[in-house]
């Protein structure tokens, strides 16, 4: 038998992505990623629901799902109904809950539910990226909606859904963050969701809601209640516990009436979500979720002012942030002439990555000078530097910023 | 607003499957599915394990991955490496291990990897439906290893492949379940592992091999070596901790080299595995594989009796069964003009379901007498009395078996 093995080149099915790279590390100033806060991670509360959840129902963990069903851990799925009633307005049975692999997997289930190759679906312009690869990935025809300071501007889909119409288009749904958008951070006003929903319900076309940061909102703002809330009959909602709590665990939530649940269920191919994940965030968030929010939120929104204040020493007026309510994440608008996609490279090389705003938008035009930072995992004195670090690569590479602080460079 | 929502009718995708039926309890006889005892989850082992490892890597939980990339949480994929070492000569670095969302993503990931609709795939003749529904599903066409009671017969393979070469098709690849098939339960012998090897090689055909139920042999039966330890190079290997564990923590694993790991980590889609079943099973294992499993097992062997004696008293001559070597299921034949199709109406009417037959075959002409039953998840009592319901209904409906024990019905 020779060394070498079969020609594999030979088997490969005709339609593979691009390989892998050999992982690696983080480098220093990693500002991409839905990651959190590797301090506030509740050790010791985790352990003490694992423990009191494993003693009380560890012997189901010999049947797949528990014995109990493809919708979940039905004490997630209750934690999951009482929260969404009491922060989101939602009135949802348990049995129109289905605890997902992360909320991943409901943007999965839900592009698969609805799209055909050609479709038109709407996305907010600038978007979070894993929806907008799912989307493409499946074939649909990405338009963007015009975004403000509080989200999607009404009047002009309003004009765009009817110039479709003109041209015999209708769009399929409706992909929408409103509470926290990625990557603007905003919150959609109320008369703005009803007015949304009119809109769907004028041209038939479904609202996918996805509220994967609406727990992360700082105190004192208050966000209207989830579209799923105003009207559960045009809209199918998605949740997380990633920002929440810990993104490795992988959970998140899908709400929808049976009629929609009973189509979605058989996409969800995985024979069920880790039970052990959900048994011990069901355990442990029952008892311990306010608390956690609010003091997380508080980390979050220091780690933010640093971010902010950082962009503002080191790139002064050349940089426009948006200011968000809350999440995650910093949308930065540099100079029209900066084409951000150029700075990724050197960045790199200095030990720095960000999203790139092509990466996070429908079109590239409207984007490329814009990127994203992320800030929840780094330090306030690693944001810092990485902010620092990173106009010295933009100076280097396109002349701006000319100043760092008072201090030209 | 209407009380009613959109149509959906006219915005689902054109390709789904069947809606799912509300969920239902099991009814009092479940033998089908790849369920374990539940009085076998070692609930003190998991406790100290979660609790110990928490308190050590738990930070970890707010990355992605953990931090640590998408193959898999390292404790878990060492412990892999030195399991498939010890137990099934597999040599093969932690680099060459992927931990995967229960072995059936495994089979997820490289039926898309090698699959193009119309392609040739050989697998055993009687063999696991997950794995058969899934190539399928992707345009495969199958087609029947012979089987004996040592597992697929050699010289008729041979056969088939030099007719398959006359008529210009080679297949795409193999599909074994050399140790512990399912569901005849043989152990493949070493002569045949080779020649096995030996024919992939001279038809340039991969060999896919899924150890799923390895970890359940039978005290003082000894598997030859896995069919990746003899060929790595023609070979992809998958595994599972639902067997030797719990099903409903979603973890299995699986081995290659890098040139095929590269091409299959793009089509792992869920952002990672979860990452507190990882750490657990990985903590629990590391110190008490050896003692579970022993222990497990003689529990297995002993539910495995009583089904067989039940069996033999109520359907006597009429059921020929194999000889499972470990697993958690057996195969039963009747006689030649009992079509078990016709039973699983009747049987789920008296709380009996199993698997029929043509489920679990490539073909139905020749399993449509047969049927699959599953021992691990019910008591020994509730085996007793449901193979007797089974013989009963069994009788009803085809005149057969006319005693139960001595008895003439």
């Amino acid at each position: 038998m020779s060394a070498a093995g079969i020609d594999y080149s030979q088997l490969y099915s005709a339609s593979l992505p691009d390989p892998a790279p050999r992982w690696a590390p983080f480098p220093k100033y990693y500002f991409i990623g839905g990651n959190n806060d590797p301090e506030q991670i509740p050790i010791d509360g985790l352990i003490e629901a694992a423990s009191s959840v494993l003693r009380r129902e560890g012997a189901k963990l010999a049947i797949y799902n528990l014995g109990l069903g493809p919708q979940g851990y039905p004490g997630l799925r209750q934690f999951v109904a009482d929260k969404s009633k009491r922060q989101r307005g939602i009135e949802a049975p348990v049995e129109d809950i289905l605890i997902t692999t992360g909320s991943g997997q409901g943007l999965d289930m839900i592009s698969r539910l609805l799209i055909n190759p050609g479709d038109t679906v709407l996305t907010e312009e600038y978007c979070y990226q894993g929806a907008l690869n799912r989307f493409r990935k499946l074939g649909a025809k990405l338009l963007g909606m015009k975004l403000d300071a509080d989200g999607i501007v009404i009047d002009a889909l309003a004009d765009q859904l009817a110039a479709l119409k003109a041209q015999g288009v209708t769009p399929k749904f409706i992909y929408t963050i409103p509470t926290v958008q990625n990557p603007t951070a905003s919150v959609l006003p109320l008369d703005r969701r009803h007015a949304l929903i009119a809109l769907a319900r004028q041209y038939n076309i479904a609202i996918f809601e996805d509220e994967c940061y609406a727990d992360l909102l700082w105190d004192g703002i208050e966000a209207p209640p989830a579209l799923y809330a105003l009207d559960p009959g045009c809209v199918i909602h998605i949740g997380s516990f990633s920002k929440s709590l810990a993104p490795a665990l992988r959970l998140g939530y899908l709400i929808a009436g049976w009629e929609i649940m009973r189509r979605l269920l058989p996409l969800k191919g995985d024979s069920g979500t880790g039970a052990l994940d959900q048994m011990v965030v069901a355990e442990y968030f029952s008892k311990h979720f306010d608390n956690h929010l609010a003091h997380l939120n508080g980390v979050l929104r220091g780690k933010l002012a640093a971010m902010t204040e950082a962009v503002e020493k080191e790139f002064g007026s050349t940089a426009e942030c948006c200011a968000p309510k809350g999440g995650i994440f910093l949308w930065i608008r540099l100079p029209a002439n900066v084409d951000v996609r150029k700075l990724v490279k050197p960045a790199a090389e200095a030990g720095i990555v960000f999203n790139a705003g092509p990466e996070w938008a429908v079109s590239p035009d409207n984007s490329s000078n814009c990127l994203r930072l992320c800030f929840a995992m780094p330090s306030e004195g690693t944001i810092r530097e990485g902010v620092a670090e990173l106009a010295r690569v933009c100076y280097e590479q396109t002349g701006i910023p000319v100043r760092s602080g008072n201090v030209p460079r």
